[in-house]
């Protein structure tokens, strides 16, 4: 592949999706090729995957099945669309990939990382990200973020705050782990300097 | 776990389906409580993912997307019905388990049948059937008992033949690879003879 798969990652409410689009811009202007994607879905198999996933009345989802669900979603949405992407040299910039699967299956619901890893390379089968942005915030401002954003509720949003207390502090763990893939992005300052230090760290791998 | 957990498994056509309906009248009449159910499916969103599954528009759907898609069906179906069953003491008779995914997807796909066993094992977890029967017909045969029975199409159908000869090929390897757990029965036969030579094998493990 001679493109870059960049993927981006962090807590609800860490900005990713608002830096990304910002990102886009730039690196369109700069005269590079970016998709902007995010899981999960992306493309049709993955979006009615999507729908089971988050619909609120499936209350009943075991933590097994669901990070099954999130694994297959990404099998689709990487074999059509960010594989043929990379292909043709595309930047493929990707809102959330395995280690979201990592924090929120293999931590929050307490499947375990390493678990939860050796299933999702089944779906990744040996594809993984040249470089991966952590949007680092504390997990209950990223909370407050969403509240302002009034974004329509899915099933997700309906856990504790524990929930998402274990999930910013796998991600922690996660970045340490695989500390040679995974940067830190302090996203607790105003977007345009999240925005900087982001393309700080992508312009390394280009 | 108290009751008898015995899968069905089988190439299209095989009989399974008349055949477990004939077992749970005997077993019933015998005195014993029996739950039939069948993969994927069973359980409300074990449903949402067969239709993801089975939608004839999802010809893009990839092989390792469509083993994890089962995987969780297989999942969510176990937690919600089969082991809540198996604790009460049931007989579950399951019309499809893992061998499905290994015959189909790790055989007739082409992913492995190691590789398609150790994904399922983040799905079932330690929960393998006490016994599995497997329904041993030529594929040719099994596919003109469908031709007559006309049931509605679903995407797997659409496959060519030579897809059907690859199932039953893999099924055969896996019958030699978990004998100890696996015996074939004659299907090729009168449903009554098909269905004593079952209960035969169910009858050693009660």
């Amino acid at each position: 592949m001679t493109g870059k798969f960049i993927t981006l990652e962090g807590p609800e409410g860490s900005g990713k999706t608002t830096v990304s689009k910002e990102l886009v811009k730039i690196l369109n202007e700069a005269g590079y090729k970016v998709l902007l994607t995010r899981e999960p879905g992306g493309v049709d198999i993955a979006e009615q995957i999507r729908n089971v996933i988050l619909d609120k009345k499936n209350t009943k989802m075991d933590a097994r099945t669901e990070a099954l669900l999130y694994a297959a979603a990404r099998r689709q949405h990487l074999v059509e669309k960010v594989l043929p992407a990379l292909k043709e040299g595309y930047i493929v910039l990707c809102d959330r990939f395995v280690d979201s699967s990592l924090a929120y299956q293999g931590v929050a619901r307490n499947l375990g990382i390493d678990e939860v890893y050796n299933m999702n390379l089944f779906a990744i089968n040996d594809v993984m990200p040249d470089k991966t942005l952590f949007f680092d915030i504390d997990y209950k401002k990223g909370l407050e973020r969403i509240k302002v954003n009034q974004r329509e509720t899915n099933r997700l949003d309906l856990e504790k705050s524990d929930f998402h207390k274990n999930v910013y502090e796998g991600y922690l763990t996660i970045c340490k782990q695989y500390s040679d893939r995974i940067v830190k992005i302090n996203a607790d300052q105003k977007v345009e300097d999240v925005v900087q230090d982001a393309l700080k760290e992508i312009k390394k791998i280009l």
